[in-house]
């Protein structure tokens, strides 16, 4: 028996195909700030790609997956690149302009990225690198910028539109196996060097139909879609290349991210749909109530990126009528991992509470909690464990670098292959995530974990308590403990053991924390992110006064 | 250079196990006529699915790849099989009742099923046939009916409940290749036999996330779909496949398929969306005109199978404020071919013309035209060609039978593999297609094709003309000319010069039929529809009087 259906391989390219074609009247806009904005059809974004693939091509020499590098904002250029280069057979490499320099210059290197394409705005960030990048031949400079940086660099230097200009407006473009790397983006992980995802052609196609689905963001080419969330950060949640699946058009901000500039171009050209994390829209509800705009074209947003405060969310929907829908995913993941949207039936009050958790899987997610003592845990909305998925665009590994194996590290990959998120939360019976501590931050005592985040929240609602951060130190009898760390209230006189007392009525009882320590400051992460491990150091180096509450008992 | 993503195959059983927990609560409701309604949630239904392939496997000794075919109605208990045997590895048959006696056990042993669930209803049309299957060895009869005409037959007589009785709830699913078979369906082709698609894993995982997007039905977890569209008619149009992979709740008609149970049902348990082929519209519209009923519910229904008349459409929004939207598809397209959504923005008037087209092609579906000269046709709305297409759910070969080779008649797949619908039609610039004639009924005149149903509808446009239809002749000099034939009103004296001449202002001078003859009534098949075949022998035999108009022209 066999099947007798045609075998054709899921590719970036029949996105590109089919967006030109049957959506080539869709547009992509581009904020420029005071100037018209720069408006693209989908079909004259398919001619440029078809350009863009001949000029790497015959004028740069790229090959079959050759990496290519791209230093750019949201834009229209940016979605070209992100057509062509995989369309072509190469893998588009988005580089995290956020990123430290040095690490920036690491990921080039670790890449071996041959071409740059470089927004001329971000000449200032990628020349300093140069003489650090051992494999780039070419930087490609697209749109205006101060060019006088680059000049006596090795790599050689173009300009976008020139090396684009009376090349062919279409393109042979390959058919590849779906397994092919597609697009690379390497993870700004907080320890050790950034690790490398690859995508497939084909996972970046099952991810694009995922999003199109009416249960994840079911967007339509009746939708105008506003992608904050950088293109250099997991493919701008999967959105351009979802946006030419189904016609969809774009509004790009390009490096106008700013309250008020955002805030304009929501006015003036009225997406429907727009994404980005919580420090954006926070912004951009505290720029409205300082100058009223109207923002009414919105119907949805997706959060995502960090966890949202639900009165932002309130907030949103209260004084603009927009609904606000949580969403979880990480590099790793493509990202789409879950959202948020509540059961069916449910009115407002009763729906919130499933609204604010990080939401439900699709069906290509699978996923399992495994808990302490490294078994499987229950779906039962309290018990819980680190998150492991599986899936068709969730990772496997890293990306080892050329001639290198891809990397497995044994706290990111289960033996059998699911990714260990390293989010430790609850799963309800149906399939509701609620994430509550990084599992690097869940203090494992005696075979139980106590979640730091929730004695935080809750230390932190005391009114003598600005500031508190527990975290896992070394304990002979128990593995690890809590110790407390908290920032009291200028002139306040509570003592430890009145706080451990305020804990006492709202968690269990060996959850409470013996150590105590008050310190002047929480120390941050360059995100603002509490940064546990300089506390960690600081109590392994004795550097913190801590005082012994009471020993832990057994019962 | 490799992907890093995980290589997780595409399954039916992903779509099991996700819709059996995460949509748990999801129910299955099944109209049982007097009774109250049979329903199951989706928990249930993974579990009874479990049962029922361990009994296939251990009772009845079902192995990877066997056939097992249903001879069912929309009902829960299809839904079991529907699930159960693609996941564990067998080949759900779907048989079609409405085939004659003689095709279905020819489609059976061609097949070769190795048994067969029936639902007892059913068994009056099963039975007779017994004696002629050579490979069935189970039938499992499903719900009540008399089985006293099964006593003494061959195959081996089981009762369904009582099979899955004491079973366990659960079943390991084996991990597929993704291009394993999944389901088989025959085609009931008006000419030669019937011809076998069989469905893969892979096709039909993709198929369901494309009728999940929102660009397709877009249905979520919110919804209640009503398939009327039977299940063994290429699988329901894939909406309970789909409906398991978002939680969209069913209600299932079983054999309940005329107007007045049809309205009850739709009152009474409110599905929000239904699919169905014109004729069924067609009579319930009738039935609601003589007892008016609340089907208020339904937001929006899909009409496929064969073209839909505009009149009908329109009724249905006016009287009824359903949204109707036309799509096109065949058993060898999974069918999701086409979707007639309207360009976004468009006033009602403005966007009637699209709504009557076939629909836009979705990204998976490629199409292209090709011309009576054999070339590609452009996408201008105006040049004809017969519809091709490629895709990962698109057949490209039909199933040869066990231990035979997979079948690929030239006419029916082109040398590159894709598939030749036999329809001809029109594609305008942004995608829409609109069909036209059936290939085997365009006349092929001196390198052009005279459409034979735009003659026909504006020959029974004429006052005294009741019936007309055209078909293709041989001609020396053009190959082919259409000849009309034209069924007058009673005591009518109008003439063949008067009907051309009639004709010559409305179409092309080198379309105008020379040949014409007038006959009592037009031969329809079972199903009603002009049986041209018919004519073209008569034709042929000498059995039309024929009269000469005059001959064609160069010009």
């Amino acid at each position: 028996m066999y099947s007798t259906m045609q075998d054709v391989p899921l590719l970036v390219s029949r996105i590109l195909r089919h967006g030109s074609t049957i959506h080539g009247k869709s547009v992509v806009t581009t904020w420029t700030g005071d100037g018209p904005p720069d408006r693209r059809t989908y079909a004259e974004i398919g001619e440029r790609s078809a350009r863009l693939a001949h000029a790497l091509r015959d004028a740069l020499g790229v090959r079959p997956e050759d990496r290519v590098g791209t230093l750019m904002w949201n834009n229209g250029e940016h979605l070209e690149a992100y057509l062509a280069i995989p369309s072509m057979g190469a893998v588009l490499h988005t580089l995290n302009l956020r990123l430290p320099p040095k690490q920036l210059a690491w990921v080039i290197n670790h890449a071996e990225d041959r071409v740059i394409l470089v927004n001329g705005t971000l000449l200032p960030l990628l020349a300093p690198l140069l003489p650090a990048l051992t494999t780039v031949e070419h930087v490609v400079v697209v749109g205006p910028g101060d060019t006088s940086a680059l000049e006596g660099c090795r790599p050689e230097v173009h300009e976008y539109e020139a090396l684009l200009v009376d090349r062919p407006g279409t393109y042979a473009w390959p058919e590849l196996d779906e397994r092919t790397p597609a697009a690379l983006c390497y993870t700004s992980g907080t320890t050790g060097d950034p690790k490398g995802v690859a995508y497939s052609h084909r996972s970046i196609y099952l991810h694009c139909l995922q999003v199109n689905t009416a249960e994840a963001m079911g967007l339509t080419d009746a939708d105008t879609c506003l992608p904050v969330v950088p293109m250099f950060h997991v493919n701008a949640w999967g959105l351009p290349h979802a946006a030419f699946m189904t016609g969809i058009n774009l509004l790009m901000p390009d490096r106008f991210l700013q309250p008020a500039p955002l805030a304009e171009m929501i006015e003036t050209e009225r997406p429907t749909y727009a994404a980005a994390v919580p420090t954006i829209w926070q912004g951009l509800l505290l720029e409205l109530a300082e100058k009223p705009r109207d923002i009414s074209c919105l119907k949805s947003v997706t959060i995502g990126g960090s966890a949202c405060p639900p009165s932002l969310m309130k907030d949103f929907e209260e004084k603009h009528d927009v609904r606000v829908v949580h969403a979880w995913g990480m590099t790793e993941t493509s990202p789409l991992g879950t959202v948020a949207h509540p059961p069916a039936g449910l009115d407002p009050e009763a729906a919130w509470p499933y609204r604010i958790t990080q939401g439900r899987f699709p069906c290509s997610v699978e996923a399992r909690l495994v808990g302490p003592d490294g078994t499987e845990q229950p779906w039962d909305g309290t018990s819980a464990g680190e998150l492991e998925v599986r899936g068709n665009w969730i990772a496997g590994a890293y990306y080892g670098g050329p001639g290198a194996e891809a990397v497995r590290p044994e706290d990111k990959f289960a033996p059998d292959g699911w990714l260990r998120t390293g989010d430790v939360g609850t799963i309800t019976p149906d399939g509701y995530l609620s994430l509550t501590d990084r599992a690097k931050d869940v203090i494992k005592s005696g075979g139980e974990w106590i979640s730091s985040v929730e004695l935080e929240n809750r230390l932190m609602a005391h009114p003598d308590v600005l500031e508190a951060a527990v975290v896992a130190v070394p304990d002979e009898r128990w593995g690890e403990r809590p110790l407390a760390t908290v920032v009291l209230r200028e002139g306040s006189t509570t003592g430890f053991a009145e706080l451990r007392e305020f804990l006492a009525g709202q968690v269990a009882k060996w959850q409470l924390p013996e150590r105590w320590s008050v310190i002047t400051e929480v120390p941050k992460t360059s995100v603002g992110k509490f940064d546990k491990k300089v506390l960690r150091a600081r109590y392994a180096e004795g550097g913190l006064q801590v005082t012994d509450v009471t020993a832990p008992t057994a019962d």
